[in-house]
This record gives C-alpha cells, structure tokens and sequence, in this order.
C-alpha cells in the first residue's frame, strides 16, 4: 500500500490538463515475466508509458478490464490478483487470493472479477471496484479455463473430476449448476465469441468436450475425437492453449497436438476438414479480426518464428522471424497491426498486418502476454 | 472556435487530478436531433455528463470514434462534420464539407475519417486527427451505405447508378475498383462484422446486392429477391435501415418491408427460413451481443413498443412500452444492458437486458441515435 499512496500523491503533485488527459481506448498492458512488472502501452503512439513493479510471480498470467477500460486486472502464476489504475500507474488494489492461480474473468457488466485456482482450488470473485469477496465456488479440485459468460455468468471446469460448473450471480445468492462428464482431465478451455459454445481439452483422453450454453441443462458432445491420438503423451504445460483457437469464417483453425501442423474443423459440426503444414509446433493460432489471415507461433526450439496464414487456401502466406522466444501476438481491435513479445531479444515487435513491415518496436524485459483495453467488450476474453 | 478556446481555459482553469481523471471506454453520445445538441452519457454511472451544442442539424445523424476511445465524430445533415472532445465536452474541430450528407466512417487504423454526400455527392476523406482534407472521391451522384473495411479501405455506393466503390487509401495514392451493376437506386448498405460481406439495399427493385470482399473483384450476387416483393411502394425514408440487420448464430433478423414481420435468413446461402409476426412494421432489429435475443422497435404510429424475441424460437418472448417515439437501441458491449431513446417523452430508458427491468432513465431532449465508444473496435460500425 505504501507504493499506491506514494504514487498518488506524485499524480496531484503534477495534475494533469487538457493537454495531458488521457483516454483509455487506445492502452494495454504487457507482461514482463521475468520481472514481476507490467509495461502500460499507448497503441497509438507505439510506445511504453510506465513500467509497474512488485506484480509478483507473472510467469503464467493473464489480464481483464474493467468496462470503463480504467484498470487493469493481473492474475499472477502466485495467488496474486493486482488492480492497476492505467491512467495513474498506481496499484490501487492487490489480494493474494489463493497459493496458485491459472487466471480470471470478468462479468459481462464488469461489477465482478473471478480468479480459478490450482491450489486450494475453485473461484473466487470480487468486487471489481475494491476486491472484497463476493463469493467463492469450492469445488474440491484444481480448477482452470474460466470465462465469463452472459447474464453474470462464469463457466470454469474441473482437473481432477472432468466437471463443468456455470455459476450464475445474477440473483440475490448465486447459483450453480453442475455438469459431469466432460472428460478425463481438462487443462484448458474457452467460450466462442458468442458465449454460446464453451469447449474444453481434455489430457486424460483425446478429443475435446462441447457444451452448448443456450441449453437449459447442457449436455456435455464429445467433438474432434481423433484430436491428440496417436502422437507421443506431452507433459500438460506443453499441450495448447486454447485461448488460441481461431474462428475465421465458419471455420476454427487450432493448433494440432505434438505435430507441426494446424487443423481445420468446420464451426458448426466440428469436423476436421483440413491441415496445414507449419514451421513448427504451433502454440497459439490467432485469426486477425475479420478472420482473412491466422498468425501462428510455435513451440522451442522454433520459436523464433512466425508464420501467417492464409484463412480462404490455407495455404502459409509468409513466415517471419521477429527472434528468439516469440511468446504472444496481440491484435489492434480492429486488425491494422499485431504486436509481438520476443521474450529473449528483450522487445515487442510491431507488424503492419498488410504489409508485414515491422512499424515500431518496444524494448520490454522478457515480455510475455500482451494484452490491449480493447478485451474489455468482448465475451469471453 | 470561439467555444473551443472557452472551454480549453475552463479545462485549464480546473485542472484534472487522479480524482477527477476520467476513462472513456464506458462514454457515449446521445444525439438530440431537434436541438442540434449531444449529451455525453456515461454508462457504469447510467448518467448525462455533459451537453454539447451548436452541432447543426442532426435529423439524420451519426457517429464513429476515434481509436483511442477520447473523441466522437458526428456526421449532420447539412454537410457538417464535428470532432468533439469526450473528455473536456470541447468541440475540437468542425468543417461543413458538403451541403447534404448521410453518415461516415473511419478506417481500421483510426487515422482517416470518410463522409458520404448527397448533395455534391461522391465521398470526402479527412484526418482524424486534424480534419485537414486527404482525399476525395467524386462518384457524380448521391452517395449512401459508407463502411469501412479493413486494410485502410472505404466501400461505398452510388445511388444514381448502382455502383459500388472500394477506395484503397493504403498506399501513396488513393486507388479506387469501380463496382458496376449493383442495381437499381440502392438506398443504404452494411458490412458484415467481419469486413467481408457488404450488402446494399435497393429502393428501385425488389432482392439485395451482396458482394464478397475477399474476392480479387468482387462480383455482385443477388440475394432475397422476394425482398419488398407484391408490397405497396413505400417512399425512401420508409425502406427498413440496414444497420439493423442482426447477426444471430448462424441466421439473420432483418425487417421485413411494408410488413408487420422479421425474416430470418441463413447467413451462408442467404434463403429465407422463417417470419415472426411483429407488433408493427418493424425499424430496426438489433441482435443483444451474442445473439441470443433480438430487440425490435417500430414505425410511426406503433412506434411506443419495443418486442425482444429469442432467437432459438423466433418467438415473441416479450412486449415493453418505453414511450413514445422509440427511435434506436443501443447495447452496452457484452449486452447486460440496452439503452433506449424516447423521443416524444424526453428520455432514454435503460433495461437490463436479462430481467427486462428499467434501470435507469436519462433526461434527454427528443433524443435520436445513441452511441458508445465501444464502436471504435468493431469493424464497420
């Protein structure tokens, strides 16, 4: 608390006027995982504005926004839940909430902020605006891929159990309804851009479970199941990560599982319809906005690289090498650029998305996640 | 300019401190058409902040903003366009660059701002940041349906010879496709949110234009050709405004014309699947974020009621009456909430979208369009 008041107080020190007001539209947070902090970047100007310090363990985190796209909200790899104001550059509010997080949410009117929890396992949400407890889930495991979900809602699934829980706030006491059956060990999931489809892997089995949202009572679909088969058991931090599934047109496009290739499944049956051969194992597949080009990085050693690929022939249209440890590639909202953290040459690279011409560059300490305000008025982010 | 200076050394006067620091991505802008006045709402707060006048006339407005969330751009009717300050409620720059005009648009980038004309007709580009001119396209005829595209790229069309244009202003010099055989005195057009499709209606004949704008030239394909058939002839203003198609799941919800019904239409193969009769003649029908439900207003004299109606059924699931004169809904981002403007009473209504509760009301004078920042991070809007 000392460091938020100290920054306080140099902010009335030197207020601010019409010259240097500042809007919010535009900002977003880069993780430094080395280092415990947090770069505030300005898109528009292509720059950092501040580094944050004392963030704690950043090696597996993530970030929401508020809706007024103020503050920053850093689930940190520790427990560790950080509200960082971006105009200020003050941490205005910090909770270790648990001994080991795998990321949050944020409610669709942005009132609360959920965190799931390795250990002791389950949800806890807070007030967004001072992070008193609100509620906590205990669901007796390890939890992971929690989303926000309309109307309040937050899905998050179960480890050790394969259950999926819809926990909805809404009311005057939450309510949850549970769902068994998802799987073998689900490691990760995520929620289409509708809220509609919620879709977890599974390391226990192949294949990945579906459920329909829209559902009175959602029956678990068990989707793409040839999906891991076959391939030598990876350790669980190597399989993919699903936020990375891309939807471009009425295709998904996600990274196959110990193979350097990326699949193509049909959006609405699921099916595989198609490969592409890539450089190297795929880590994340993110469609640009609109969806005409999926940009892919991969896993060590080749992860210097980047290819993008063509949505209509998926065929690979060019491959880049912004340098070693190419860790996260986050999109302009509406898809002009892409910023990319090269973890090992200390910097984020900036891309034209047409011309993939390097227009700026930011020197960063180990950047990880990068993550604009722009996620504040999405579903699911 | 008189006004902007005034309020510059208010702002100066009063300076910001970490207090009174203001983020803009839950702002907004409600037009009050009959004053020429907006206010500047803000969403978390459910309130008016500020009212702004001297924009002219706003019969016929709308507005996009700037990347960085901080400035509104409103298009008038007689020509003008003006850039306001959403932070100090400045009016920062006003050109009257034609003398009938009928919306704009703003590249991907956030660095140009278009305007479609009447009256001289063809399309004006400016700076978004300064408002100096950058480049102009004279079709020789009115020009209707403005959207941006990405890539730095404005589609638009004429209405006097049903031409489509693609300005490509990516490159040292604006290049333009020309478009032929769109058909007969199209009205109004839209953009698909992924920037691919872009459909323009016709007042001339019955069906809609739809072009593919992935393709290397896009080859006009007609859609619907029962669209408006067997009905009495209604005049222009009448013909159902295409913003208010609504993409949900895989089907759109658009007003049927002269009809007291929505049509749903599969969005792949464009066929006609179902009506849903209607309170009246439905105005605009607009998809809750995500898509679960749709809210439709009415015209004149039906125009007191708004229906919402679920998309899984395409039935009625509720009947509201916010007032009279209900003339446009607007969604906050992830859809917890609608806004909806009242004319003949004065007010906006706000409803939480789950509940159908009104949980806020906003004094405004005969209010029209309403805005959120959020627009700035959505292709086409």
């Amino acid at each position: 608390m000392f460091r938020t008041a100290a920054l306080i107080l140099a902010a009335l020190a030197a207020p601010a006027t019409a010259d240097t007001l500042r809007s919010t539209g535009d900002l977003g947070v880069v993780i430094e995982r080395a280092t415990g902090s947090v770069l505030i970047v300005d898109r528009s100007d292509r720059t950092a504005l501040e580094r944050v310090e004392g963030l704690g363990d950043l090696s597996h985190a993530s970030v929401v926004f508020s809706d007024d796209a103020r503050h920053a909200f850093v689930f940190g790899r520790d427990g560790a839940l950080t509200k960082l104001d971006l105009l200020t550059g003050a941490i205005v509010g910090r909770v270790i909430q648990a001994g080991n997080s795998i990321g949050g949410a944020i409610s669709d009117d942005g009132d609360l902020v959920a965190v799931a929890n390795y250990d002791p396992g389950g949800v806890r949400v807070f007030d967004a605006e001072t992070l008193a407890p609100v509620a906590r889930f205990d669901t007796g495991a390890k939890t992971i891929g929690l989303v926000d979900v309309p109307g309040r809602r937050f899905a998050f699934t179960t480890w050790d159990d394969g259950e999926t829980w819809i926990a909805d706030l809404s009311g005057p006491e939450p309510a949850v309804t549970v769902i068994e059956g998802i799987g073998a060990n689900p490691y990760d999931a995520l929620v289409s851009g509708d809220g509609r489809t919620y879709i977890a892997g599974l390391f226990g089995e192949d294949g990945l479970t579906a459920l329909d949202l829209w559902q009175e009572r959602p029956v678990p679909r068990r989707i793409l199941p040839g999906y891991g088969r076959g391939e030598e058991p990876l350790p669980v931090y190597k399989m993919p990560h699903l936020e990375g599934w891309a939807l471009a047109g009425d295709r998904f496009v996600l990274p196959a599982v110990g193979r350097h290739e990326v699949l193509w499944v049909d959006a609405a049956s699921f099916d595989e319809v198609a490969r592409t051969r890539t450089h190297g194992q795929p880590v994340f597949a993110v469609a640009r906005p609109g969806g005409r080009q999926v940009w892919v990085n991969f896993a060590h050693p080749l992860n210097d690289t980047v290819q993008v690929i063509d949505t209509q022939t998926a065929e690979v249209l060019r491959t880049l090498t912004p340098g070693p440890g190419v860790l996260h590639m986050e999109f302009s909202p509406r898809g002009d650029e892409v910023w990319v953290s090269v973890r090992d040459a200390g910097t984020v690279m900036i891309y034209d998305t047409d011309t993939f011409e390097v227009v700026g560059e930011i020197a960063a300490e180990s950047p990880s996640g990068i993550f604009f305000t722009a996620r504040a008025h999405r579903i699911g982010l």
